[in-house]
């Protein structure tokens, strides 16, 4: 993981980086007097930090034309290298592959999917990741400018152990980082993509600005993650947002993770199907909705079980906002209803009139966006160029 | 709210000011030469931090008497300034004012309690605690070099309103920070007392240094807290952490809070005493306890009911570490074992290995001690002084 393990020193010198970075940002091109004017830092280090900078690519000097003659050589202005700072963003689902891509102004600039099938192999699906990517914005990512990727990908994401350790937990994913970072070249920052689903709704959809944010996903599974004071919550060992698995009906069905009675058991989409018996599948079910009963039922009881746990979730966390996802959310007022009316039940009163549930808005790009939120919120390298609007 | 909206020029200088203290921690005395080189800020910004931070007491300059005859001057070393840095913390708690306090070295220096009737006024609770502070520590400490006050107090607490501001929903409490800070001083942090306990726990007591930590406090109320990444969880409109009020039993009694089946209704000292029918008070349950199987039979279904809420939470959240604390936690294993099954039982089982359950380790100064972390935290003028092992 590219994470940051310098002592007091490096970090210094990535503080004063980092200032430098800013400065060019917030104020555009500048000469290095400006620079030092404006920074603090002394002659020697500043031009130390700029050489640093410049060979890194990060930033440019250009020099300009003079349009009316001056006295003496003309000084040259510092800019941030307009490639730097393009990131995408890779989902590998379980039966398709999302990528999306932003420009150094973290605009997105474009997103494409393919679906595939489930026993698929790593390579291949690696191999489909890169044409997409190629294809992004008619070509005008410059893969050679990425700054980072990131990858989400289906399940719980532990410590993302070094790319030359084998896992035997986990051997197909161990390797991934290792081979995109072989074909991109970049730093690879990989987690579950649920979750960052759950960053990219706070990022740039239903709750984009938002500090904490319940996000939960209804799906063939059912997962969600957590966004706390903007950052992705992990949790210990990478197994925060493990709402599917909360108990909800504690003698319930046995679930695929072994324990009895867990919300995944109830409000699947397998689950629901389950309960209302006849319809085939979710387009089905979901078309029949408006004139089946029944299926009004089955979502009336998932409905209550789904606000139920999230009440008692938002009692421990105290979101801003909830928002509900997933193929299921398309259900939209008859699954919305009951979730909120046993949310509300369940939830102190003195926090329902605060409770906020919100669709999700991003759909099945979700995984993908969050993925390059994940590398702008994380990497030491895309750190540098904060977006205009979170700089304070 | 002593909190920080200075612009991008007044962050970056105190960005500045806290590497010079930084520095000065470190390396302890330091010339402005040496502080020169190590900051890599120029002569003309250091000399102007240097004068602005002496200015404001936080720190002093020496001229070594030299031991031996040397050419010029001697040179002026900067030193932090030996009382900058110390705290107290005080919890007005619902019958009871406990206080605590650290050094600038952020060493624990005392603690002291006294008892007090419930319907104690303000003024009087504030006097109570301003006596218990100057006896602290044998009167060593310098109550004129405070750097802040925590305050820890029952109940919810939002956004603290401006000083100035009376509020209706909670008058005696938006009067409390401007009360203390007019009789201390200093600037004034406030927060939920049990929610500072459990940021208490998680600096000082059963999980010192864990970064993420479930606090469960069972006394006369049940309540909690989070630590996230090392800091205070509050959730919007500081609402976190309310697990008491979680729904434990859907067909239970009504909770003092308006709604149905609260895991207070179950397990708080109260409920227990209910449940049991005989016992007096909680020594006279807790002593019955070993030779009483009905007792027994009480927090056997108490602590499962309380180890049920406890998986819904970890689940959702992720927590290094589990603390149970408050007055019902001297039950001992009669309390835990329940407990731990029946979090074990609905913990995903991927994380059943990984549960951490400990007893709280900081008994009824916890908040106060909390108060205290708060402020270390926090505080814009104490953040200037980390502890030593808090840095990178």
């Amino acid at each position: 993981m590219p994470l940051d393990h310098q002592g007091p020193l490096g970090r210094l010198r990535q503080g004063h980086e980092e200032l430098i970075l800013r400065l060019l940002r917030t104020h555009g091109p500048l000469s290095r007097g400006e620079l030092g004017r404006l920074s603090g830092l002394s002659r020697t280090t500043l031009y130390d930090i700029v050489a640093a900078l410049a060979d890194g690519g990060a930033v440019v000097g250009t020099t300009p034309v003079p349009a009316e003659r001056r006295r003496g050589r003309p000084v040259e202005t510092l800019t941030l290298h307009p490639d730097a700072g393009q990131a995408i963003g890779i989902d590998f689902a379980r039966r398709a592959v999302h990528v999306a891509a932003v420009n150094v102004a973290h605009e997105v600039i474009g997103s494409a999917s393919q679906a595939h099938a489930a026993d698929l192999g790593w390579e291949d699906r690696v191999d489909l990741a890169e044409r997409l990517v190629a294809g992004l914005a008619g070509g005008t990512l410059r893969l050679g400018a990425l700054s980072g990727i990131g990858v989400g990908v289906v399940g719980p994401v532990d410590d993302v152990p070094p790319d030359d350790t084998p896992r035997a937990a986990r051997p197909a994913l161990a390797d991934l980082p290792l081979l995109l970072r072989k074909r991109f070249g970049v730093p690879v920052l990989l987690d579950n993509n649920t979750r960052l689903a759950a960053l990219a709704e706070a990022t740039w959809g239903a709750a984009a600005g938002v500090q904490d944010v319940l996000y939960l996903r209804l799906s063939y599974g059912v997962g969600g993650g957590l966004v706390v004071g903007g950052a992705l919550h992990r949790g210990a060992h990478g197994l925060s947002g493990e709402f599917g698995h909360i108990t909800a009906e504690p003698e319930g069905r046995r679930c695929s993770c072994g324990k009895d009675g867990c919300l995944e058991t109830v409000a699947s989409i397998g689950a629901v199907l389950d309960a209302h018996g006849t319809a085939a599948d979710l387009p089905a079910f979901l078309a029949a909705l408006p004139h089946d009963p029944a299926a009004a039922q089955v979502l009336d009881t998932v409905g209550t079980r789904i606000g139920t746990v999230l009440a008692a979730v938002c009692n421990a966390i105290g979101p801003d906002v909830t928002v509900l996802g997933g193929e299921l959310a398309a259900a939209g007022p008859a699954l919305f209803r009951p979730v909120e009316r046993a949310l509300l039940e369940h939830l102190m009163p003195i926090s329902r009139s605060r409770a906020d549930l919100r669709a999700a808005a991003l759909g099945e790009a979700g995984g993908a966006l969050g993925a390059i939120a994940l590398v702008l919120h994380e990497s030491p390298l895309l750190a540098r160029y904060p977006a205009p609007d979170s700089l304070e």
